[in-house]
């Protein structure tokens, strides 16, 4: 059994695991309290704070626990935002951002309308430019927010630039660590950085709001006492005492490991493509995180393959619409301009052993041939129909069909028209907007746009 | 050592240990994942939503977990109000409420001017009337919020004729059942529900929100897909499969457990008065929980008190000024018009042995003397300094000094006027504006009323 899905979440890290049983039994009492229960507890409190603030790189009253990853971004945006208010309600991200960051972008102030947000765009590798990063900053813009790295491509965000600009510009910065933190310390003058604890392999319900002091902050909605008066209710003790010893843990192993996953990773981009034909390699080769890649197959259903791997005893994500009881395809691929149908993204947990990851690359080309052979998918480049009819254009009709379908319909028909020649799909599946220009792209031709359902594909090779 | 102070976290349960203890290696996947361990931690998931629904009495598809009870009550509350946005903004809460209930009412609604509160008074005992709530229910009130059972002096709220009234007048009931999930189901047709798993000796970082079907709820702040879109951020799933494993379990116990405890907490209630001079025993000595008591004592210093109990043992808790860095006395005990000075709030956990509680009745006294004489407190009800002016009226100086202090001045001196002569009380502490008026309840004088910062008590006996 190999689960490659570290990113979603990673199995518990043995240092976690006997940091909560210690903990259990020792931080059970409210550390508020004064008898000797309570004072055992601050105690244990106080030190988590101390170990995890010095992984972060910050000073231990700057870094807050909450109830998870997402309650972090969400009261950090929400309290840096509010703070500025009298500036604007103007937020910057990267188009890239993990949903949690976008949802919190885009909710609404209590002043009534939403602020404007400005998605910053990303090249193909999935980076933003800090160039482009800068000129988004408005005289009115209260936040800036950016991703150490993409949770889903594993591209490494130019942070310490784009800090850099922040600063000049007089912005605040969050920066999301969720997926790097567990590797090493953001770099840049971030203002605020939040984090994750189940993503490095400590326990579920743990995140990290760190708010740099000089950071003007104003929390959101009911407080009391507890974390600053940032985050209410009961500190969940025994799990932020794991979560502090996994960090330090983790953060002991994570050059070695790091070395090693990386060349895993290289050899999972550098093979699949040799493996299997028709296939993307999506996010930057160097500058990544060193244990995910993400790959996208032509003419592949997500969810069947995923359900293939799954029964081979691989369990991975997708980004590929159909594959989260969603019909859109995944935010990232989408800004990327990357092809998202037959998307896999493989995360290796700590600890992955050479062989499993071998034994993927081995079950791998069959399941993806089974995949696209179950579908009816073309063979070859050029594959035609044997109905030719040398008609200048061709109009393939896909409506009511999902992805990968419309895209199989428009490769087995390409070969029918000659070089020069036009086919229109017509489709009304979200992913066949990033999939027929993606794969226009991979197989050089020209798209020429969409008007309603209809999609303009020229063939030039 | 006794831990008696079970109201602010109960110890662990032991099958809460046992639940977490697999659940951590079962239960740490995301619950949204098709694969094998995304499923299990599925299973793991709905299972123990079935459980906390069978124990709230509720439908699971009702109930969503949290990651705390304060949470929950910030988040019900917050719901609750905003999907009645047309009907107004309006909150009745009971004046006795925990501190999150109370913060989420008086909270800034998004529309701009918070909305107005009305707080319910409650008798001597802590309870609310029905009719009294029903009174305060309006034409524009959103929400109504009841506790089940007082957390700081156990009594029991009439929560199903509250919740007739409320039905009637068409206004939803959030009722708070943080004290008493554990010992039962709460009665009454209450709309929304929440509780606190560590309270039950279930672990830190699980609250509960119950939301009935038919009431309106609009979860306020930026959602994602998880918790029926109420809850948003990466399930804290060990943790919930140990809160819904060990509510069961206290379920089990409980009614034994409660009868056991009711006995220990009646001796406690019969004994103290007779043990130690001059204390009051506040809330209602029949319609309260099983497990707790809270009794006052005149001349004590709560602070001191405690620390006292502390070494002796003792963990128990305080409404008392001073016992939580802050200044001002519980607003429980303030609501009820009761002596704050000397607060002890003992609240035992399940399993207290009957010779902890007979160990604590035998050191108690001693203690209480110990603390009276540090203080120069007066013996016996009508003490004299022996300075005696027969003057009709006098004037005792204590601004500057804290509780108990400026009351412990005013008995010393009360005997110095003769019967229908007055002593002026300068005090500005917190807690002369509640404890000076019970000190003339408890020893049948006249209170005269404050101005600014002099009280006047008219000697009566």
């Amino acid at each position: 059994m190999a689960y490659f899905d570290s990113a979603s979440s990673a199995p518990l890290h043995p240092v976690a695991h006997q940091a909560l049983q210690a903990a259990l039994d020792e931080g059970w009492a409210d550390p508020a309290r004064l008898y000797r229960e309570g004072r055992r507890a601050r105690l244990l409190l106080d030190a988590a704070r101390e170990a995890a603030a010095e992984a972060v790189g910050c000073r231990p009253d700057e870094l807050v626990f909450t109830p998870s990853g997402t309650y972090a971004v969400h009261a950090g945006v929400a309290g840096a935002r509010a703070a500025r208010r009298r500036v604007g309600g103007h937020v910057v991200v990267s188009a890239v951002e993990h949903s949690s960051v976008l949802h919190a972008g885009h909710a609404r102030v209590p002043e009534g309308d939403g602020p404007a947000v400005t998605e910053v765009p990303v090249d193909r590798t999935g980076a933003v430019s800090p160039e482009t990063y800068a000129a988004a900053l408005r005289a009115d813009t209260a936040l800036a927010c950016l991703q150490s790295a993409n949770h889903e491509v594993g591209t490494v965000q130019p942070v310490a630039a784009v800090a850099e600009a922040c600063r000049a510009a007089g912005v605040p910065l969050l920066v999301d660590a969720a997926q790097s933190l567990g590797w090493g310390p953001v770099d840049g003058a971030w203002s605020l950085l939040t984090a994750s604890a189940h993503k490095w392999g400590g326990p579920a319900g743990v995140g990290l709001l760190a708010v740099r002091k000089g950071v003007r902050f104003a929390p959101q909605g009911p407080v009391d006492e507890r974390e600053s008066g940032r985050v209410p209710g009961f500190e969940n003790l025994p799990a932020i005492v794991a979560a502090a010893a996994s960090l330090r843990a983790v953060r002991a192993e994570a050059d070695d490991e790091a070395a090693r996953l990386r060349t895993l990773v290289d050899r999972i981009r550098a093979r699949v493509p040799e493996l299997v034909p028709d296939v993307e390699v999506v996010g930057d080769p160097v500058l990544r995180l060193p244990h995910l890649v993400t790959f996208s197959c032509l003419y592949v259903d997500g969810e069947t393959l995923l359900h293939a791997l799954d029964e081979a005893d691989f369990s991975v994500s997708s980004g590929s619409s159909c594959t989260s009881g969603t019909l859109t395809p995944s935010h990232v691929l989408r800004a990327m301009g990357v092809l998202s149908e037959g998307n896999v993204r493989v995360s290796l947990p700590s600890g992955t052993a050479e062989a499993e990851v071998d034994r993927f690359l081995s079950v791998l080309p069959g399941l993806v041939a089974g995949v696209r052979e179950r579908l009816g998918a073309p063979v070859g480049p050029l594959a035609r129909t044997g109905a030719a009819a040398d008609a200048p254009s061709l109009v393939v009709d896909a409506l009511g069909k999902l992805c990968p379908i419309p895209v199989i319909e428009l490769a087995k028909v390409i070969g029918d028209v000659p070089v020069g020649g036009t086919v229109t799909v017509l489709s009304d599946d979200e992913a066949a907007r990033l999939d027929i220009p993606a794969w226009c792209e991979m197989r050089g031709h020209e798209y020429g746009g969409r008007q309603g359902t209809a999609y303009l594909v020229r063939r030039l090779v």
